[in-house]
């Protein structure tokens, strides 16, 4: 008889486990079924924002594998708008209910278990309260439900956006892009807080010039409604009209299911793996649901991004199939583009670094992204966090307008492998003038960096 | 009494070394002599291409630093149009002449000499003669040459460049930017022979698009002349009229002085340097003029580089100045664009890795710039080499059309640091829609070497 494995989520972690786990084994060895609670598949949810703003035709074109092509091509049992209720570790049993037609309960028996509900957005106390117009922005679902509240009559005209994370800044451009009137509200002193202090500086400066009120330093405290509908948001410097309103303040991992069925979830709410994300014995788990390791600060994080779960997927899918392969942590990077700006970090922010005990040197330079001389040459900020003594790269942060984020990748490749802020000035990067100054960006920050190693002295 | 640093040649790395040396020691400790055998100091070769394209003005932009700058600002005494001819080690002394005047050598006494003269175009036998309307293109003076020539009348309108490399894709472009008719003219059954072949067959289709003819396996043999100015190349498949032919067949290091003085010269060709950038006691090279290792070959290799030089140039001017630094080495990193197409390399090419020992397995695949459903997105082609057995990434190339070049770089970092190709998979890479598709495309090629890797067994 065929081993079973149940997936539990039908997005990127599980669906490239699921995937991979089928290419090493055939459906004569393996049978594969999937229960995801939504109603699409293997989706960008990071290009919901692109959607909404018109750039992409969705839902359809965020869909990079529908339900029947997994299981036509991969013999996958997909079973859209199943909720997972329970998990039975000792009978090796997972309940699950059809959302559709609200009916009785069905167990079915696994060998193994794929564990990738994914995450959910943060709702506040004061956005409980399931008032229409209020949404977060984490599924598919969540797209198509905001879509059709932005389509409906009366038009939504004012939009607030609470929390100005890299979710908050690109679904605030995004609405603009809609047509309406956008409020982005940040608690903190300048958005971005993904980026230190100074570099949110400059974000703010740019996006103030893209038809988004920026209002930080203000904390939302509870919503108005009208016919049961959302009318303002109250903050504590005075009320906001809203008639849609965006949740940007980050997200949860799913783990409650697996924290009832006595799986082990650690301090960041995630569900703790192995290296090769494995839970318990034919338990395994992966993507926004789980916690990982930052390689520089050694400490447990959650940091949930498409990337990640699509590689700690295939690391499961491998392993689930027999194979052997590792998911060796994150070094905390990420990119974002709010309209022409671009913003890339990697590593630990100064705060971060100082709460994982280092002390640090930083520098920041302006460079430019060609030659100076070069047609459509653009100016970029780099800083650079290196230890303090060693020298040791501890993080980056760019903010630029073109061909700049990027550039962070670099940065992540040398973090990864413990580099020295001195041995990356000699780094052999691509020169030419379309494409760089003889110094790269990266290496003039090296430099800078360096000499302030240097001046710290021991 | 101050030291007394002479440096021959006033480009990169002449005059990074001079003015790291300055930035360490004050005038009174240390005085500062620069031979520098053209009319420029601090420029980029590179930028030639794109003056003589018209997307530049030349040649000032592509001045970095000028005499008067290095003189007032550094009090560095920069001596332009003077020749070194001779270098005594016995007596520290030099001998250049003054080339406006022809006047009589003088005789210069060093206690620090930085030898930096850079390198000079190859010329086969048959461009020896010195005829009028053939240019190598290495320095600014060979840049307003050129364009003195093309100015000229009768005006030029037949072009041939011999030799497709980088110099020769990219003056091709320009020349065909400059409104000439251009032929392109390759011994090699590709152009671009700083790629694999299968690398080269992408660059020859697209540059075909791009109105320049291309003639590969065609090998020159001669010239031919009408009033002492050139008329037409011959080759062993005909004539192809010109009146004007660029030689793009690569640079030999200016080593012949140092030879002549009895400082080492590698099988290279180039200066044979520490690790520090010196040559002898108290005698220092960098830049065009030198060799360096290849990190993953470990023999010495001529990669006369703007990048290098200027790296190769700061390091021994640190040193020089009293201070530490190392140049440990290259990885072979290029990149180049012709048109809006990109190519990038580094590490070994197919050939070099043989070559090298190594035995390997390879994965091509083809990805997108950006996510697929994102505007903008184009293809790109990435090939990785990775060692047999230990999975060691060895080498890439890309060739795509937008935003895929630079992408070299986090595969140059990789490679410094000695990188397997399943540990590339797990990189933490920016990912936004915008920016890459989930998996980015180095990622993707990762991947599929990883997989090669592991069928090829032991």
């Amino acid at each position: 008889m065929a081993r079973r494995l149940v997936v539990i989520g039908g997005n990127a972690a599980g669906m490239s486990a699921a995937s991979q786990a089928r290419r090493r084994r055939g459906r004569d060895d393996l049978e594969i079924v999937v229960f995801e609670r939504g109603n699409f598949t293997s989706y960008s949810s990071c290009g919901i924002p692109y959607w909404v703003g018109g750039l992409v035709e969705g839902p359809d074109k965020l869909i990079a594998r529908a339900p029947a092509t997994f299981r036509d091509e991969y013999a996958i049992d997909v079973r859209l708008r199943h909720e997972v209720v329970a998990i039975d570790l000792e009978s090796r049993h997972v309940v699950a209910r059809n959302l559709e037609n609200g009916g009785e309960p069905v167990h079915v028996r696994f060998d193994d278990l794929m564990y990738a509900p994914g995450a959910e957005p943060v709702r506040p106390d004061w956005a409980d309260g399931g008032l229409a117009g209020v949404f977060g922005m984490q599924t598919l679902d969540d797209g198509a439900a905001l879509m059709d509240w932005l389509g409906a009559e009366p038009a939504p005209e004012h939009a607030v956006v609470v929390g100005a994370g890299y979710i908050g800044v690109e679904m605030a451009e995004a609405l603009v892009r809609h047509g309406l009137r956008v409020t982005l509200v940040e608690r903190g002193a300048e958005p971005m807080s993904s980026v230190d202090p100074d570099m949110g500086a400059l974000v703010r400066e740019a996006i103030c010039g893209m038809n988004i009120e920026v209002r930080t330093g203000v904390t939302v405290t509870g919503l108005k409604e009208s016919d049961g509908r959302i009318s303002a948001v109250v903050t504590d410097s005075g009320e906001l009209p809203a008639d849609v309103v965006l949740l940007g303040l980050g997200v949860r991992p799913n783990s409650q299911l697996a924290r009832d069925a006595g799986l082990p979830v650690g301090r960041t709410g995630g569900v703790v793996t192995d290296l090769r994300m494995r839970v318990a014995d034919g338990i395994w788990a992966a993507g926004d649901c789980v916690e990982t390791v930052h390689r520089l600060s050694g400490h447990p994080v959650h940091v949930p991004l498409g990337t990640h779960a699509n590689k700690q997927g295939r690391v499961a899918g491998i392993n689930l199939g027999g194979g052997y392969a590792t998911f060796p942590g994150v070094v905390g990077t990420a990119v974002t583009k709010v309209c022409d700006l671009e913003v890339g970090r990697t590593g630990l922010l100064e705060r971060e670094a100082s709460a994982a005990g280092y002390e640090f040197v930083t520098a920041v330079v302006k460079s430019t992204n060609r030659a100076g001389y070069f047609p459509g040459a653009a100016q970029m900020t780099v800083k650079l966090i290196a230890e303090r003594r060693t020298g040791r790269l501890l993080g980056a942060q760019i903010v630029g307008r073109s061909e700049a984020a990027k550039r962070i990748d670099v940065v992540a490749a040398a973090l990864w492998h413990e580099t020295t802020v001195e041995e990356l000035t000699a780094f052999d990067l691509g020169y030419a003038p379309p494409y760089a100054p003889v110094w790269d960006p990266v290496l003039v920050a090296a430099r800078k960096a360096a000499v302030a190693v240097e001046r710290a002295g021991q």
